[in-house]
Formats: structure tokens, C-alpha cells, sequence
């Protein structure tokens, strides 16, 4: 048994457990060190011979085995336990050790952390790790923050341990200074929640508009995953749709509540969004589908409300729609990523982390809930122009939406006729249509808000700040 | 000269000295004081002869100019200069003194400085006051929250100087102890965020879909004003589009930037929602929407983007077309203030305000930016059952959407056609479709979500949470 482990991880809950025994199946000596010591026990009494542990039943002799300088894993909850973790561990610790925080914490309190070790002399690395469980032990995308010391020492371990990439490339880059790593995972995780409700709409309309059962949807979902959409959350749609209730012999999906949970990360991204004043709507119709699905109070006080019944296709039509709801998904997702990568740039800007979005849309390639083979050209997109103001003004993307948008509309327009919800669908088109509008009816608001509060307003034809004495003469006045 | 105010007003920018106008216009003597001492005496110089004011230059003549117990009105920028102006002015004030905070404080910080001071026996009353300079001069819409005891003291004096509605009610009520005054004017300006940019989308389909001039879209809109949407903003906005440029000869609305401004309540509103598990997308539209507008360099960048173009419609189509808008705009108009009071309903329970809901829409039917005859219609709503779970659960409401919907559902179709962003008039729709519906696509998201994080589900046929052994043999587990 190693007394110098290379690396060590406190809190063996099964995200740290399988992040531990990833390191050690990669050939690394693992410290292993929980607040109650029979997680530790019973993490080597399971899995103890698949590597080099170093079991740790206090703080003392968990730091003690660590080589320096010392990278301590923290996998806690993320909030208070972390701080509390940190009070514990920080005065054992020695300049230039690195703690390194793998949990969903707040990029805000990330920071916060980073500032107060420096302090110290402690390297803190805020890091997002995607994947589950399964991603934590096979490879997960890792988005580590942090100084560009720390990632000299740590680096190497975490390409070993992540996810690689089609072409062999490791799904981690050091994503930026101190909470650079915890914002990119944020706006991942809000993707997700995009990226799902816009495949959970596609489903609706496949279900209520063409009228096909889940079966049949899941092997629609199984012929997109062939093409452009290739992605792991449109792989296990096809295989959650495809599965049979044991106790019922119903499909799957029809014996589940349909009340969806949502966690911090998908709230905080729109919550940011809105402090840096960005649109993310296409994330915000997500988390507040899954709110209002939740909200069952409600929707049984709202069952008798009026409208219409949707009558399904016949089979050649419901096949055509099928083709043009792909259409319309494609291009959702395109512009969800869109206002994702829009948050990052502005957060990068707004913090100074000089994000590269390429890097960023590289490592989510593999390991990570939303990785697809999309991410490749989102890659291409910014690599060719770092610069790029926005995913939409990539000449390829522009091109298939141009193709989409027609069928995205007709999706739309089927939708809104039958009743059937399509709330990220419907966000992400009138974004695209709000984007390319030459003019919009903010004049209007401006012209109100300058009516009622004085707000006053600029002009099309003329530099300067103008106000219209509106219960006066109604003559401008210059501000 | 009184040397013994019943009220004082400190911070005499515009809203504080219209709002010291109103109270010493309404016969009560005023104490007023300024930072730099110049605004006062231009007060005393410019409104002196209107009341009986007491010209205070320093904080300790200010507080030894009000009777027993003190009223001190804070009309300063929210955030910091609040602080300090308590700062200033708790330690010279005695038990049961009155501060009111009439600026856009957030809530959370009205319910810490509630505290604070409560702990020195002094009340604070957090104070939404609707209505800009001219409503905060001749009678504005008044939310103080805070004890009863200071409601008590101060009540009289705020019914007196606000709106009084068609009815004669006095638009003020003792909204709900500490933050809740402030929480309510927060949701509405979040409900005047969705009401303006409803009114904007209504404009932009009048404009773009029945090619209507500015001039004639004014017209309709004062037809509007004389029906159910008969309100203060469908007025304004007639006024607004019926104005023409001096300097151009051009209609006022074609020379206005399009780029709208936002300020924190707006904002704050979605965030608040989001924490509280809400879905307001009609008010998260409309900020988003805003923001939007204002990023030009993107704007400029997404130009190009393919849509199609808009073809105006025949006289008699138009006017059919019109007619349709009338129907969407109310329609959606409805669930916005489903959205906003039930956050308000939300936030109400959340910290224990008992917040009497028709008492809120009584108080918003003059005065404030957003009153409307529509409000009367909320208000007897609430009074006939005040445990309503939504206003769409009201049968007159429901009555007016179901007839409304299939206009509703005609405007979308023609919006989405042809390119006319809708993003509150669609998150309207979808917010009732998916409220309204049966079975929501949310179960397929939560099979997801056990897939790939083992999060579990519920069943919709027995008690209980379970999980799939995905990569197992697929059978289901208790948890």
C-alpha cells in the first residue's frame, strides 16, 4: 500500500466513489477519505483491489498521504457542506496545495472560495464534471476553473481520467480562472434541460399530431440518431420509449408521472442569464415546463378548459410530419445552443476567464449528458472564427435553418391548431424571428416608457438621449 | 410654519418632492430634507405656497420637525443609499417611529432591514407606490407592507393621497407584513413588462400582418380602449403611435431606436419565480424580449438570416385580422395575470404574508402604470373565492379564453407564417395548452432523468418512488 498517493478524494457518495476508482483504474494512487468512515470501509472492502487505495479515517492521515503538492477531490454536496469541508481541510494544507470541488457548486460561491485560498496560498479548482455515475467511472467531461498553476499539475491526471473524444481527444480543457469551470458546467446543464424538453416536445407532437405510440416514435428516434441529431439524449429516448412495464405491459412512458424534477443548475442559468441581461428562452420555457408539470394543484383546477382535440394524421402524412418535426428539433437545438454559448461569451467577457467556445464545444463531445456528434460542428464553427457573434451567424448553421425553417413553422403551426404545447419549440423560433427582424416593436416600448416614467429614448436618425413633453406641447426636448 | 409635521419625505429627486407635494396639497404638514440641502430650498422656492412644508436642512431638524410617533418617508435610490439613509437617520429616531421605504427596494432587502429595526422598536414599511411622477403627485397605487400597528398610524394618511378608483376606494391596502408591499410591486412591474409587450406584439402583427399605418393602429386601439382592454397602457400606446415626429414628418414610433430598457424590478420578478419553482413565462418573454432588442452588434450579425417576408392583407381581411389580435392580446393578457398573481399567491404562503388577493387587484385599478378596467373583473374573481387556484380557474375567465382561443390560435398560425416574432403571445398559449392538457410529455423527461442519473420516478398507478435498472435487466426497483 501506497504512502503517497498522488491524488485523494473526500466524500465517497457514488459520484466520488467511481471518480476515485476511475483514478485508480488509471494507474494513480488514490487517497479515499468520507466524513463517516464505513463509506471509506466499504469503498475498499468492494473495490479495494482494483487499484492502489490509501483508506483515510481522519483529515490528518487522509492529507498525510497525499504527495505534494497535495490535490484533494472534494465530492460533497455543493453549499454549505463544501465550506464546511474547506474549514476542515484548508488548515491542514501547505502553499500550493490544490483543492480541487467536483460538485454543482454556484460559480458565485466558486469564486468566493477561490479568493479566500488564495489568500492562503491554496490553489481551488472549481470544477464541473459531467457524465453520472456511469461518466464518473468510465470518463466524464470535466471543466476545470482554477490559476494555470494548478492546471499544470493537475491537467494530465484529468485527461487520463475523462472521456476521449471520436478523434482520441480528452473531453477536459482548463476552461478558465476561478469559476470559469462551474459557469461552463451551468450552462451545460441548462442545454440539457433544453435539449430534453425540446425532445420531450418532439415526442408530444409525434404522440398527439401523427398519432404513432411510443414504440413507433422510438424507432423515429432511433433512425434520427443515424443522422444529424446523433446525440446520447436522443439514444436514450429511443430506449426509454421502447421500454414495456413489467407490471402493466404498458409502454413505459404512459405508467410514469408526468411530473418532472429539476435541480440548481438549470434555475441558475437562467437566473445569470437575466443578471448579465441575456435571452435564454429556450432554457427558461424548460425549467418552467418542468415547474408547471410539477404544479399539480393547478393543472387539475385547469383540466376543463377549452380547446381542441387533436385528430391524428393518416399514416403518409404522420410520416411527412415525422420528417418535419426533425426539422423543427434540429433547429431548436440550434438556437438553444446558440443562446447556451451566448451566456458563456458573456460571462467570459463579464468575469475576464477568455473562454475559448471551441475548447468548450470539444470537450462536451464525449462523456457529458448532451455530448453529440453536433458538438463537432459547433467546434468547427468557432474554431474557424473565435470571434463569431452568435452559433446563428455561422454560414453552415444559418444554411440548415434556412432549409428547417419552413417545416419548423409548419410543425409550429400544426401545434398551435391541435393544442399541443411546444413551448421550446415555439421560444426558439420567435427568437430566430426576433433576431433577423429589421425592425422591432421596442420603439413602442420606448415610445411608452417615455410616455409614463420620462424613461426617454434615442433615434434612428441622430446621436443623443431625446425625451417628447407628452403632457405638454408634445415638442422633443433634447436630455 | 408648523414645527411639528405629520410626515416627512427625505430624498426630494422627482417622485419625493411630487410625493411631499401630494401629502401637504392633501393638508398635512410635511418636513422635507434632501442630502444637499439646494433641493429643498427649490422645493421651498418652487411648491412652498402649495402647503405647509417644514424646510429641514439637517437630518436632526428633520427628525425634530415630525410629531410622535415620527413618519419618515425614504425616497432614494434602492440598494446602498437605503442603507444609508437608515444608517443616518434609526439612531435619532425612539420607539414606535415610522420608516417608510417608498423606492423599488428588493423584498429580501425590506425583510432584513424590517428586522434590523424592528429589534430597535422601530417599524419599517417597505412601500410599492405605482405611478410614476404624475401618479405619485395626484394619487398613486400604495403597497406598504410592514406591522399592523404602523398600517395603523400611517393608513389614513396614504388613503388619502392615493388614487381613489371609479368606485372611490382608496388605492392602498396594508398589503402584508415586512417585504410584502415590495414583493407585490415587484410582480407588477413584471406584469407591466408582459402587458407592454403584448401591446408591442399586437402593434408589430397590426403593422406587419394587416399593413397597417401607425395612425391607423392608434385608432384601433382607442376602439380597444373602449372595451375590456380599457386601460391605461392600450391609451398611452394610442397616443404614442398617433404622434408624429416634428424634426421628420415621419410617425414618432419609426424614429424611435428599437432597443428597450429594463430595469431590476422586471428582472427580479422571473428570478424570484424561478426560485419560488413558478412558471411566469409571459413575463420572462417580455424581459427577454427587451434585452434582445438591445443587443444590436447580434442583431446586426443575425440580418441576413432567412424568413420569410410578410404580405399585408386585404382591407377586409385586415380588419377581420384586427379583430383576431383583440382576442389574442386579451386571451394572453389573462395568463399573464394568472402567472403574476399566482406568483404573488406563491410568495404569499412562501413567507407568510396572508396576502388578500382581490384586495391586491382592487388597490391596482388606478394609479399605477398597469390599471385597467380588466381589474375590477380579477378583483371580483379573488372576492368570490379568494382560495382560487388560478385565475384561469375562474369561470368567466375561462368562458372569455375558451371563446377567445381559436382567434388566439388564427393569430399565432398567421404570426408564425410569416416571421413576426410572438414570444409573449406564444409562451401565453403554450403556458394554457400545457395547463390544460391530459397527459405531459414531463414523464418521458423523467424516464430520462432515471436513465441517465438514476434520479427515479413516481407511477401514475400506485404510491411510491422507483427505478429501472437501465443497464441492468431493465426490471423496476422500490427506492
Amino acid at each position: 500500500m501506497s504512502t503517497s498517493a498522488q491524488i485523494g478524494v473526500t466524500g465517497l457518495a457514488v459520484m466520488g466513489r467511481n471518480l476515485a476508482r476511475n483514478f485508480a483504474r488509471n494507474g494513480y494512487a488514490v487517497a479515499v477519505h468520507n466524513r463517516t468512515a464505513s463509506k471509506t470501509r466499504e469503498l475498499m472492502d468492494e473495490f479495494g483491489q482494483e487499484g492502489d487505495f490509501v483508506a483515510a479515517e481522519s483529515a490528518e492521515d487522509f492529507v498525510a498521504a497525499l504527495e505534494r503538492p497535495r490535490r484533494l477531490v472534494v465530492m460533497v454536496k455543493a453549499g454549505d457542506p463544501t465550506d464546511a469541508v474547506i474549514r476542515e481541510f484548508a488548515p491542514l494544507l501547505e502553499h500550493g496545495d490544490v483543492i480541487i470541488d467536483g460538485g454543482n457548486a454556484h460559480f458565485a460561491d466558486t469564486r468566493r472560495r477561490e479568493r479566500e485560498l488564495r489568500e492562503h496560498g491554496i490553489h481551488f479548482v472549481g470544477t464541473g464534471i459531467s457524465g453520472g455515475e456511469e461518466g464518473a467511472l468510465h470518463g466524464p467531461s470535466i471543466m476545470p476553473g482554477g490559476s494555470d498553476e494548478s492546471y499544470a499539475s493537475l491537467g494530465p491526471m484529468l485527461e487520463k481520467i475523462s472521456a476521449k473524444a471520436a478523434d482520441g481527444a480528452p473531453c477536459v480543457t482548463h476552461v478558465g480562472p476561478d469559476g470559469a469551470g462551474h459557469f461552463v458546467k451551468m450552462v451545460h446543464n441548462g442545454i440539457e434541460y433544453a435539449d430534453m424538453q425540446l425532445i420531450a416536445e418532439a415526442y408530444h407532437l409525434l404522440r398527439e399530431v401523427a398519432g404513432f405510440s411510443p414504440a413507433r416514435i422510438a424507432e423515429i428516434f432511433r433512425t434520427w440518431n443515424t443522422g444529424r441529431l446523433d446525440s446520447y439524449l436522443i439514444e436514450i429516448t429511443a430506449e426509454v420509449l421502447s421500454h414495456v412495464d413489467a407490471a402493466t405491459g404498458e409502454p413505459f412512458v404512459d405508467v410514469v408521472a408526468d411530473q418532472a424534477e429539476q435541480k440548481g443548475t438549470g434555475r441558475w442559468t437562467v437566473q445569470i442569464a437575466l443578471e448579465l441581461g441575456l435571452p435564454v428562452s429556450g432554457i427558461a420555457e424548460a425549467v418552467f415546463a418542468r415547474s408547471l408539470s410539477g404544479h399539480t394543484a393547478l393543472r387539475a383546477a385547469s383540466r376543463g378548459l377549452a380547446g381542441p382535440t387533436p385528430a391524428p394524421l393518416g399514416e403518409s402524412e404522420a410520416a411527412a410530419f415525422a420528417d418535419q418535426v426533425e426539422q423543427a428539433l434540429y433547429a431548436s437545438k440550434i438556437v438553444s445552443y446558440t443562446q447556451g454559448f451566448h451566456e458563456i461569451a458573456t460571462g467570459s467577457a463579464e468575469y475576464g476567464w477568455n473562454i475559448d467556445l471551441g475548447a468548450v464545444a470539444a470537450i462536451w463531445r464525449a462523456g457529458c449528458i448532451i455530448r453529440a456528434a453536433f458538438l463537432d460542428r459547433v467546434r468547427a464553427a468557432y474554431d474557424a472564427r473565435p470571434d463569431l457573434p452568435s452559433l446563428l451567424s455561422d454560414e453552415a448553421f444559418a444554411r440548415e435553418i434556412a432549409a428547417a425553417q419552413d417545416d419548423w413553422r409548419a410543425v409550429l403551426v400544426a401545434a398551435t391548431r391541435q393544442g399541443v404545447p411546444t413551448p421550446g419549440f415555439s421560444a426558439a423560433l420567435t427568437y430566430y424571428d426576433t433576431l433577423r427582424a429589421d425592425r422591432l416593436p421596442a420603439a413602442l416600448t420606448q415610445g411608452q416608457r417615455d410616455y409614463f416614467g420620462a424613461h426617454t429614448y434615442r433615434r434612428t436618425d441622430r446621436e443623443g438621449v431625446f425625451h417628447t413633453l407628452w403632457s405638454g406641447d408634445r415638442s422633443e426636448v433634447p436630455v
